[in-house]
């Protein structure tokens, strides 16, 4: 099969790889129907993580189910289906507490590379959902920004306790932060800041439901969020960069009592334990557990609730995938959808 | 009057203080029944805070109201009241939402120094709760614990969200950590983790409802709590030391999805922010908003449910505070109360 491969930063290929097979009788075969480039590829594609070896890329995808291991109960090949990057047994102590992608037995689907033909997901009872039928084509994009990017913005927006009454700000405007914005208002958030400093992600954002603009970084940022909530800062923060600056930002400009979410991965942040202790937020966030909330996002999207799918501007061929890891690192593209 | 002064670190005096006056129209003037020598106290004693001026002491109390200024409205001399560190108007939308310690108007009342025959409190019609009665002798002990240790304790237990069903940990044998064990097992906990070396304070802590004592610190003492949860960790835990290393120890302790309560004063923490998102558990904590749970508290004390009083091991007149804080600094004793 072709596959996406990461030699060295900024060298990404499509190239033949072995086809996956049936390892585990828990195990699924996929026919990736749609891959993207998440931007924490990104930070392999930079060379910020480093790869030491050829690298199969991409962890987000749905696809039709091909082949099942012979103790897979609840799916048949030819079912759509829709997966996180964690597969998880959904049984565990973890997975009932809502936190499948900490599963006990949680495998990592992206080591297999979903930027591909073929993709092996593990543990597929607990991993994969299907959906009601064959999806229409325009329901393809939120089908699979549901398998990560929404997931994890909804997950950040459950995380900073977003719903009714609460001010919302989300710091970051990649496609995770949009989808942060479009999750606080379908949760009910009253006001929802977005902070954005490029032309094209606000007006993403003000159509998924963000009712403010921040433009500044930094500590004026904040001053500009606690400016717009009577000097308190947000009740509910979601934080989806993953950097020293961002993970600040969010903490200073929400409120005592407040909810940071935060679902950027962390690069290098320390968090200073006195500025948290007196800040009075709570804080969590981690790898979103986006098996839990799966069944309700697909049942939003398949009723076209809402269409988390526009936070894809570029739609290639998977052999073009190298131009979508550069469009995304250039910020010429939020997110970049792929077709085997 | 007379009142605890540290000069320097090891250097404890009670000489003559000024009498504090009303300064503003909704101070109150308390004569103190009772105060007592806090840990936090202790990283002024040690050095750790630099002291760089003759400084009042103390921040816990309960008294009888003095005199009251002319905007104070819910209070009339001779009541006896309990209070918190933090003055608060108790009407802010932060104080709304139970975070008193956060106050918009808030002020420090230590500023004053508790550990004396007066102290002014400052917002009192916000700050102070009056106990139903004049309360009788074996109150004094408890509704003085009230004002800091057993409201700290408290909120570490409600931050983990402690509750039925629950496993806590309880990371910390001082004071603060010993009446998160009482408040644990007021909330309902299944099971209380103790962790603590100290042989009389494992016995209080079995007294105020653990049910297994960890005697390992740092990764030993987190592989024994996970041998105790199923190679999980428990579902919540109570940080009360704030160093770093207690820090890690309450994260590692506790289980993806799971809360960590944190009450202790953070000195010197940094939180490794990759180490915190995979951990995937909840933090949250601070500066207790006693205040919150102060009528609940008094309740409970007030009507024998609860015996926090036991925590003073030391019950010294005033003008020996010298020997409760050596006492303390040695561990010789866990907490010292003193009477003016």
């Amino acid at each position: 099969m072709r596959g996406t491969v990461l030699h060295a930063p900024g060298d990404v290929r499509v190239e033949h790889r072995d086809d996956p097979a049936i390892l585990q009788p828990t195990d699924a075969i996929l026919r990736v129907t749609a891959a993207c480039v998440c931007g924490s590829d990104l930070w392999d594609y930079r060379g910020v993580n480093q790869v030491t070896q050829p690298t199969p890329m991409g962890h987000e995808y749905v696809g039709i189910v091909e082949e099942v291991g012979g103790e897979v109960t609840t799916l048949r090949p030819g079912q759509f289906v829709v997966g996180s990057f964690w597969a998880s047994d959904n049984t565990c102590a973890i997975c009932q507490a809502g936190y499948q992608s900490r599963c006990v037995n949680a495998q990592y689907v992206g080591l297999g590379g979903s930027q591909a033909e073929l993709l092996r997901v593990p543990l597929a009872d607990g991993t994969l959902v299907a959906t009601p039928g064959q999806p229409s084509a325009d329901l393809i994009p939120g089908l699979l920004a549901a398998s990560d990017v929404l997931g994890t913005g909804w997950f950040g927006a459950v995380a900073a306790q977003a719903g009714p009454g609460k001010t919302v700000a989300v710091v970051g405007d990649g496609a995770v932060g949009l989808l942060g914005v479009l999750a606080a208002q379908q949760l009910g958030a009253e006001r929802i800041i977005a902070m954005s400093r490029h032309e094209d992600r606000q007006k993403l954002a003000l159509k998924f439901g963000a009712t403010d603009i921040v433009t500044e970084r930094g500590d004026e940022g904040v001053q500009r969020v606690k400016e717009l909530t009577d000097g308190l800062g947000a009740h509910s923060t979601i934080e989806a960069v993953g950097t020293q600056e961002s993970m600040m930002q969010a903490i200073r400009s929400t409120r005592a009592s407040g909810h940071v979410g935060y679902v950027g991965v962390t690069h290098g942040v320390q968090i200073p334990g006195e500025e948290l202790f007196f800040s009075g937020v709570h804080l969590h966030g981690g790898p979103a557990p986006v098996r839990s909330f799966l069944p309700e996002l697909i049942d939003l999207i398949w009723n076209r609730t809402i269409d988390p799918g526009r936070v894809f501007d570029l739609d290639l061929p998977l052999d073009q995938a190298a131009e979508g890891y550069q469009a995304m690192d250039q910020r010429r593209a939020i997110k970049a959808l792929l077709r085997p």
